[in-house]
């Protein structure tokens, strides 16, 4: 997938702890983070200007910035276990996972690095699978594996497990919704050693990070995001399998779906997805059929990390600023109606918004800000 | 379906006895036959020129004609079963059967006439069905039985038979490869029993015609003539099933299936649909919204049983035949093509091809015809 002759883009080791403390502090997610930087041109200037913006955003107190001690202390943790933060905008960096609009900006790399950088499939299910889905799901693995195809899922029971294991040999990815040092489950640790021979694990948590519930749908966009589609055999209804399934479909991946019986519960979701156009899955070639032309398609994408100059960052004045204010509250607003309604250039909305942002006191949800 | 003003289209006894006569006879199938009626208007018109016709599309000897008294038993063997036999455009014949084709003339129908009249669902599927498939065969059958649907099956073992079943109380249709007094499998009479008490069992074989294997393709296209839509549970690859659908398909009408186990063989086949387009179905209301839209559209198209009057029967001369003649060989050539290259009119081509045809020397295919 990476060009032979592409210039190799690195972070220098100031800059990547400069990202890890920006990326650890209060109220930056992977989006404000792409958005401070491409605002102040570098995770330094942005951590510097943070204080400002927020107490600009109306914060009481300024948020809690990673210090540099913390962000080393994490390196250090993260070194200890052989776990390599990769930058988005990296060589190293997978391919697909930089197109998405919140891609983690490090991403805690285990194992071997180059399986990320071989086109990747998703296969994800039901913990509680019958013994049909498991084969399924390792037949499916093995196939698509020797087709060329890395593996990606979520080291759950269940589909997840059958998925790796039938991939360890040609290759398999698990995505971790904790950090390294705690895995989840803990009972998979010997199958992501195997996995890790020839494959890899990420996360983008800090490494003893304890999965809490919420993370794991927040993790599975980073699922769907590596792959070129993603494959769900036995889904119940409201399930994560479907929740990786609508990630897939809004980052514009392709979604597969196994058929199961009618009457089986287990088979609902999938089923149900099948309803609203995914592709039926029964053997690999349905699957390579549909994404060769995608592959195809491919075309190396690869930025520097940190824009060479800082961009120009126009500041609103106050009245501007109140006039975007008066604008917003608990009920959604699209951006474009912001920027309509209130005569200020986009620039100008866009950074009274990040002010907000970083003061912890904005929802944005598909192009639609609301105050919290 | 049938409008409350409509005349009342009956063939005279006579009439019926030389509609009988007509079918039963040599070279004559559903599809000559309409085209003769057309031809002649009316039966015994086409019964006295059989002769005269076969002739001249080359026949050394005359098609064998089915006796009057042939047909008078016939008829009687009938009336003692209980079985009448409704033409092609009377009032009783199935609204949607009549639309295709290779309509059967005269349909032998035993039972409640009126279940005939309802709108119809087809159910088929594997004989060998697992107990899942059986389940959720009578589930559907039950629950688009009490949405007001007739559902139509082969009164085979497995996903028929569940299929039947669950719906004897709300109305269902046997339809038989072989004749009345033939029925298959011999322990589904108590079955039929059943389903004749409000519902009807179908026919277009004399009531003692033991059915051969080549019987039954050629029954499932009055299976999916008769509905709006056919819904294959549990299909093998090669499976009679999938003649049905691929009937139903080609008869404009609606192919549902529902989805299985990879795993399973006896899904392939209805995975197959899947992927070939057909809707998946793991609830009543699936078909239910696909059908509604169809029910809506159907206009009562009641026409006369015989046409009034006999059309112009333009023949060939001995030149025009020999023109055509010459284009016909064992390779199959579109009727279109025909007209175009021999010059002659389309009604002097489809004489001589009508000539063909009772002589026995003609296949049709798709609008295509060779030389046999």
């Amino acid at each position: 997938m990476t060009g032979e002759h592409e210039v190799d883009v690195r972070l220098s080791d100031a800059q990547r702890l400069d990202w890890l403390r920006l990326i650890r502090s209060e109220n930056v997610g992977p989006r404000t983070f792409r958005t401070l930087l491409n605002h102040y041109g570098s995770a330094r200037a942005a951590l510097a200007a943070l204080p400002d913006l927020a107490r600009r955003g109306g914060a009481t107190r300024g948020p809690r910035i990673c210090s540099r001690e913390d962000a080393e202390h994490e390196l250090a943790a993260a070194r200890e276990l052989g776990v390599t933060l990769v930058a988005l905008g990296e060589t190293d960096y997978p391919e697909r996972l930089r197109e998405i609009d919140d891609a983690p900006p490090l991403l805690a790399v285990r194992g071997n690095r180059a399986a990320l950088a071989r086109p990747m499939l998703a296969i994800v299910g039901a913990r509680n699978a019958s013994a049909a889905g498991q084969k399924f799901a390792e037949r499916l693995a093995r196939d698509l594996g020797a087709a060329g195809f890395v593996i990606v899922s979520g080291l759950a029971r269940g589909i997840d497990a059958s998925a790796h294991r039938a991939s360890i040999a040609s290759g398999t990815v698990a995505v971790l919704a904790g950090g390294h040092a705690r895995v989840y489950p803990p009972e998979h640790l010997d199958l992501l050693d195997a996995i890790l021979a020839d494959g890899a694990a990420v996360s983008e948590m800090p490494v003893n990070w304890e999965p809490r519930s919420r993370d794991f749908p927040r993790r599975n966009r980073i699922i769907s995001g590596l792959a070129l589609g993603v494959i769900v055999i036995e889904a119940a209804l409201r399930s994560g399998s479907l929740i990786t399934a609508r990630m897939a479909a809004e980052q514009g991946r392709e979604v597969f779906a196994a058929p199961g019986s009618p009457l089986d519960p287990r088979a609902e979701g999938s089923n149900g997805l099948l309803k609203q156009g995914a592709t039926l899955v029964t053997a690999a070639s349905d699957v390579v059929t549909m994404v060769e032309p995608i592959l195809g398609r491919l075309v190396s994408m690869t930025e520097a990390a940190e824009p060479a100059a800082a961009p120009a960052a126009p500041e609103p004045d106050d009245a501007e600023r109140s006039r975007i204010m008066a604008l917003l509250g608990p009920s959604a607003v699209a951006i474009d109606d912001l920027i309509r309604l209130s005569g200020a250039s986009p620039a100008i909305v866009r950074t009274t918004l990040l002010e907000l942002d970083v003061a912890g006191r904005l929802d944005r949800r598909h192009g639609l800000v609301a105050l919290v």
